[in-house]
């Protein structure tokens, strides 16, 4: 038997709700079983240490790091850039950089851990990076990438063909797919619909020898398996997967047994935890970008997701991709 | 004991699917049944017209005239307007116009619906009319009023802010709240967060004293009843509710068992069909767009809607108001 090579996340202790290091714990705890050849590097405070001592698994597996400095969510690039330097993110984002973690995740603010990844790690040519989200698509095993869900809150057609051709490139390890199809989300599927942006994004995919477009895709069926790869700019993305969670999390939220029946009817493929963890494409490295009011198995499932990430090539495969390489400037 | 005064709305019989003339019979039951002073002009082909003999109720409280061109989803606008005079969709826009009908209810296209009602009644003023939809807020008779769900698909921050002071006028009648707090969609609530449009949107609401900010909103709180008036551009309205519905539908489409389980795990406030209908707030009367792919009751529904929107004076109200005749030029 071929042991699997060990993998090494770096954790951003301090990203999400800071008043739940007890769930880190069990996050981190579960992740490690889930995933035996994972390995950990925890910047986080004192606190947090001592709780991670009574953690149930092998200390060995964990190296853990003082940094108490948390980013605030909505703190500005500019800001995050220039100070925070002992902030627990930034230290996750530079353990990647300079080769202790193979990867890192934060359940922090998207915003700062954009900035954060673009300026340490820099970005594959002059692509504009995107959080691509894997979505179930009506089944066990069936899954769609779609991006950008919020690493810009503005973005050009240019860049959403940029998306598509990272998402395409993703596509290949993360999906196993040689010839994914892409479609851009839009307010109908006829030819005319919606506004410019997805007019001149739809042009630009069809005449890409590179892309196979399945033209324009309505939010309702965004999780039908109509196309492998879903492509809209992050305020739009970010708005309708919150609108999706926010329907789902209505059921959690009534009396006891209309939550039981709810949790039976729930679909095994659409247990929304299991889908945490956005991947940072277009940086040189892979980062991944928890919820951050996720519970601790969707935290555990993001670090189980960035090393499996890692496991399948994606950042050697989209680097030496030919059609991202024909863009690199 | 006072009657009610009898409403009479114009029904397109040709939107939405064609091949469901069976269904709307069934809506117009259901809808003479829900609404006691409710009549109906219905515009449709004459295989309606013979069907519709056949339907269960009173043949007073129907006229029937045929009309069985119909105008295909996604037309243009300009040849919605030059071309389809014997349209039914155009016929009852211009029944709501000569005054044969009260209000006009259509499950076709949202384009050539929009272009229609501009065309035929006017606007208020020189406002950009938008799709306002009642969204359950979290509980029973708890609503909030969001446009633009797909009028427009493009907005500027002007009408945005033309939105909440249509929003703010409807609440008065629509929700019996005179001091509505009306919320900005987007992807996060702190003050510097999302593009350009939501920021500045923000800063024309809150400088306005004509209304009540309450800031930024999540999609994943867009049925917790956090804001009375929740505006956003068409395009991101579209995408937020169809989402929404998209995960909805899931539910539907599982094993039998599953099927049952969820629905009596639904929360009885969110049964999706018994919101449908949007009105099209900002033009010269009362225009329902209903859902075009709702089932019969959903469509009863929108009739409804249309005739408690004229049963409350929501037009006249609007027409009177004085922040929107100020906007007016």
């Amino acid at each position: 038997m071929v042991k699997e090579k060990n993998i090494t996340v770096a954790l951003d202790g301090t990203g999400g709700d800071r008043n739940r290091q007890g769930g880190i714990v069990k996050a981190v705890e579960f992740a490690l079983t889930l995933y035996p050849a994972l390995k950990l590097v925890v910047f986080g405070s004192m606190e947090l240490k001592e709780k991670l001592e009574h953690g149930r698994f092998d200390r060995r597996r964990i190296t853990f790091h003082q940094a108490s400095q948390c980013i605030p969510q909505d703190e500005k690039a500019r800001n995050v850039l220039e100070g925070y330097q002992h902030s627990a993110m930034r230290l996750a984002v530079e353990a990647v950089k300079n080769g202790e973690a193979d990867a890192c995740v934060s359940a922090g603010g998207t915003g700062p851990l954009v900035a954060l990844s673009r300026h340490i790690l820099g970005t594959i040519g002059s692509m504009r990076p995107a959080l691509c989200a894997r979505l179930p698509a009506g089944g066990f095993k069936r899954y769609a990438l779609m991006l950008d869900m919020g690493a810009n809150a503005t973005s050009s057609a240019q860049d959403l063909h940029d998306f598509a051709l990272l998402g395409t490139a993703a596509a290949k390890v993360l999906l196993n797919n040689e010839e994914p199809r892409t479609a851009i989300l839009n307010i109908g599927t006829e030819q005319g619909k919606g506004n410019a942006l997805v007019q001149e994004t739809r042009h630009l995919i069809e005449k890409d020898q590179n892309l196979l477009s399945e033209g324009f895709l309505e939010a309702n069926r965004l999780f039908c398996g109509d196309a492998d790869i879903i492509v809209t700019d992050g305020f739009t993305g970010n708005v309708a997967l919150k609108a999706a969670e926010g329907v789902a999390s209505i059921f959690a939220h009534g009396p006891f047994f209309k939550r039981l029946l709810a949790k039976m009817s729930w679909p095994e493929w659409l247990i929304p935890w299991q889908y945490n963890g956005s991947l940072l494409l277009g940086v040189n490295g892979v980062v991944v970008k928890s919820h951050a009011n996720a519970p601790e198995q969707a935290l555990a499932v993001a670090m189980v997701e960035a090393a499996k990430a890692v496991s399948s090539g994606l950042y050697d495969s989209l680097r030496n991709d030919p059609i991202l390489e024909n863009k690199a400037r």
